[in-house]
């Protein structure tokens, strides 16, 4: 597997558009990518229990396993919207349909910006047209750039692999920000991320389903910014097979595992590209929790550690306020014995390897480290919190990014 | 029962202190409460495992039921300090009782402040010395100045009450600011808040215990600053008897709703203190979650509501972001229909008595409500969130505060 440049028309047979459609005043709002062919489809989607229109329709009609177009608007969540939402979506797809020349129940729509709106459904329809005629297999970027909302950077990620001796692509786009504490099961997930994967591979619906969900649960699942649940979290992605290898299957166990390590990285890495670019954010924090008993424990511990608003502004102002860590640890609901608890922080910039450390904590108390050595580390654009439970043999990694006043800023005002 | 002026000196027998003991600058850091004769004390403490020294001592020596004094300093927490932290406490306690004359078992000592440092205990010991020799019936509001971390204002309230024809009184303090979210039990709470309250009033050990437990679990427990839960919370109620009533059982019907009562409206008026100071905030949050088919189930959706950054960040910037509040509630765990909720906003100045409302969300979906009157309702200082499921009876009230960009700022420099 190697990295490459580009996003969801890096594979073979994609192409896409990003246009404004009016819904914002004049940054693009509505992203369109096609497949030349029907594929197979799988997706993850909010376990919140108040679900988006868009999440309602793609629900159904993902149990076909089929699918060939996305259709994404920024700027209006068409959530909380009622019967006349869930008409409005379909409406969305239908027109696609028409417009492509395909059946609607193979577009999926998805929406992300303020709730309890209704969308406008002429300018979608305008839209719609205009982002059809703009397809093309250069578009990947600038739909990387119409689904985004409080984002700064687009997100898009491509990796090429080989299945069979074929040559295949999985490209992704993404957009986070805000909302965001995914949480997300297979048909059941969450958080105002959506992400939308292309592949050219051939994959069965039942391994393109089962991969995903694995996938999701390594990577989105382990990002946190605010520990707010969207209502229309949404990850999609569509295999249209164009590569030409011989459909992967469960009994491909060799090429299975090449694929799998495929939609995990290129997951694992727009989920840390989410964290990074959280609302306000000027800093990625991995919280990694070792020697837990079990992996569920250890996970809640991360958690807890990556939502305390404490210890995200602590690190916000270069402050190693550790004893905010280990009190988050202490309130996690896991039975811990805090005398055993070691506590490491890390630092490093962007492109290096691995993290500069210092040992704050020993067995609950402070290691008597060099406060100097340790605010030098936090001023790193990526820090590290380590917490040794000495418990187990679990570890966990959540990802989360600090706690600043533009967080605030931004939340004040989302509206306005 | 009637609100009178004063605070932990407004019952009789009852002298306090506040002074600098130079753990702070310049401010008061110590405060000294004692009684003039011993009492009975009931008290509740953090529920997080990591519990500070001066909590595990106090929980050591409440088992007796008896108490004196309480030597509360701001500034440093003594939590996370290991065994000599421990020592430091109980050597606090001992001070205490030579000076005064009496047993260090009646002392009960409490900290707040920074986690994971050592007291400086010949500061403390001096401090002590110092407090001793100031103590009066006037230095309640020296004490409630001297346990303050990030208040902004000293907090302090009492009541005058008759049982069984005496004359009886209840005052207390309290601090309160960041890492607020106690889940107080009685011997197990939690939040870096802290309550001292006093009365004259003869309480048998078990009633004492019992009315403190249903007042924290009324009062404190429903307050959520930040969702942080401290160390060091701790509440502590000395009855020492001195107004000549016939000590109160629970045998003693009336008497008892007229103390329990007393209790819980002090510490209710205590904890809204606590939210309203909330660090950063500008505005007192009320969250009533009613027609929940339990007060456990409303109670978390409540508190969900109540800790949503999202929610709050929109409070503090005037606007009726609704869907933020219903995405909340969605993702509360709790089973219910979105299609049959609403959502009704309040807006209040301190002293009106009730709120102006606007109802933003019918049946789940956005009522048609003016936006300009929400606006004009959140500009008030005291701000309804009224949630009705329509799915059951029970109803909870969790009280909070806004999200500003001061809470960022005082908590990204808060040892500095």
């Amino acid at each position: 597997m190697k990295w490459i440049s580009g996003g969801v028309t890096a594979p073979q047979g994609f192409k896409a558009a990003g246009i404004n459609a009016g819904i914002k005043k004049t940054r693009k709002d509505m992203a369109l990518i096609v497949s030349d062919i029907p594929g197979t489809i799988a997706g993850t989607f909010t376990t919140n229990q108040v679900k988006a229109a868009p999440v309602q329709l793609d629900l159904q009609n993902i149990k076909s396993g089929k699918g060939q177009a996305f259709i994404v608007n920024s700027g209006n969540a068409n959530a909380c919207t009622g019967k006349a939402g869930l008409t409005d979506a379909r409406l969305t797809t239908a027109e696609v349909g028409k417009v492509l020349h395909i059946d609607p129940k193979l577009v999926y729509v998805c929406s992300t910006g303020v709730i309890g709106q209704r969308l406008p459904m002429q300018k979608i329809f305008d839209g719609i047209h205009i982002a059809a005629k703009g397809l093309s297999v250069e578009g990947g970027a600038d739909a990387a750039h119409a689904i985004m909302t409080t984002d700064r950077i687009p997100k898009e990620v491509a990796v090429e692999f080989t299945l069979g001796g074929k040559t295949c692509r999985l490209g992704g786009i993404t957009k986070g920000a805000g909302m965001i504490a995914p949480n997300m099961t297979p048909s059941g997930l969450h958080a105002t991320m959506l992400c939308f994967l292309t592949t050219d591979a051939a994959v069965s619906k039942d391994v393109l389903k089962s991969v995903l969900a694995d996938a999701v649960q390594n990577s989105f699942n382990c990002v946190t910014v605010d520990n707010d649940c969207s209502t229309n979290d949404t990850v999609l992605l569509l295999a249209n097979g164009l590569a030409g290898n011989k459909t992967l299957t469960k009994s491909s166990k060799k090429d299975l595992a090449i694929f799998q390590e495929a939609v995990q990285e290129v997951c694992l890495k727009l989920a840390k590209l989410i964290a990074k670019d959280g609302e306000g954010a000027t800093k990625l924090i991995e919280v990694l929790v070792n020697q837990g008993k079990s992996a569920k424990e250890a996970r809640q511990i991360a958690m807890t550690v990556a939502n305390s608003p404490l210890v995200k502004t602590a690190i916000f102002g270069t402050d190693a306020n550790w004893g905010r860590i280990l009190c988050a640890v202490g309130y996690s609901g896991i039975p811990i014995h805090p005398e055993k608890i070691a506590i490491i922080l890390g630092g490093k910039k962007e492109n290096e390897k691995s993290y500069k450390k210092v040992v704050l904590v020993k067995n609950g108390i402070s290691s008597g480290y060099d406060e100097s050595k340790a605010k030098e580390i936090l001023s790193n654009p990526e820090i590290l919190v380590e917490i040794n439970l000495h418990q187990g043999k679990s570890s966990t990694t959540i990802w989360t990014c600090d706690f600043s006043l533009d967080y605030v800023k931004i939340n004040a005002s989302y509206r306005s």
